[in-house]
């Protein structure tokens, strides 16, 4: 019971790969939002947050961030605001534009993120690794293809 | 900008595979539910739901119905008394338990789900259409050892 239930014989093959494509999405950030929700009191979202935040260490604009997030269902000022209260993320204006509030990971959150991380990593590995390395190489390649068609369209 | 920017080539094969996938996933899925909301008043949550019933004629329990729907962030009770009241779907006791009641389109709702769906298959068509056709059964076939592995795990 997946979204590939959905597909019937006479839809066309871009329909079945879609659908099929959603199934394998869903069938791994299903159990990634539980594990993240139980394990961290984190969420799929505040988790892509603090990896945007991450891999900008001078800090991004809220817009940026909002920009960024992939991982839709996250009110981003809402997000911010409980990162901020925990002492994971800092928010302030910057000399050069006293309007423009910019968001960054204190110490605590790149700590609190990199363990985050790093689970987040094993359980893809362990997720994934059913599949032959072979088979995901060339899965890779072929998804790098479709993300070009689609980009270019 | 997307789920693959967080992507570094230190990461493991099978963490920037699920990174590529969730972001060829979401280059669909977004288009998708704007046009679903621009052309059909609709959602995808909405969309997902409906189908679901359009492959049952006799209907479902609200139960099963949550169960069998892989987009999430509908709230299915909400979204039937929506239905509901737009004439598109009835929810009735059962004769043989009066306490379950069972969920399916009226005659409009099927109608109205054609619709819509005639279009989402148009959308994906062209979306997808952008790779060619081999390369678009090798990914399904691909992706396919990938559910297969999933569910297995």
């Amino acid at each position: 019971m997946d979204a590939e239930t959905r597909a019937t014989p006479d839809d066309h093959q871009a329909l079945r790969l879609w659908l099929r494509l959603l199934a394998c999405t869903n069938l791994i950030e299903a159990p990634l939002r539980q594990r993240l929700r139980e394990q961290f009191e984190g969420s799929l979202p505040r988790f892509d947050l603090m990896a945007q935040l991450e891999r900008h260490p001078d800090g991004l604009r809220m817009g940026e961030l909002s920009q960024r997030l992939m991982v839709t269902g996250g009110n981003v000022t809402g997000l911010v605001d409980q990162l901020v209260a925990e002492g994971l993320v800092t928010r302030a204006a910057t000399s050069r534009d006293r309007r423009a509030l910019v968001v960054k990971l204190t110490a605590r959150g790149k700590e609190s993120f990199e363990a985050m991380a790093g689970e987040h990593e094993r359980w893809i590995v362990e997720m994934l690794g059913g599949l032959p390395a072979a088979e995901r190489e060339r899965l890779h390649e072929l998804l790098g293809g479709l993300k070009r068609a689609l980009t270019a369209a």
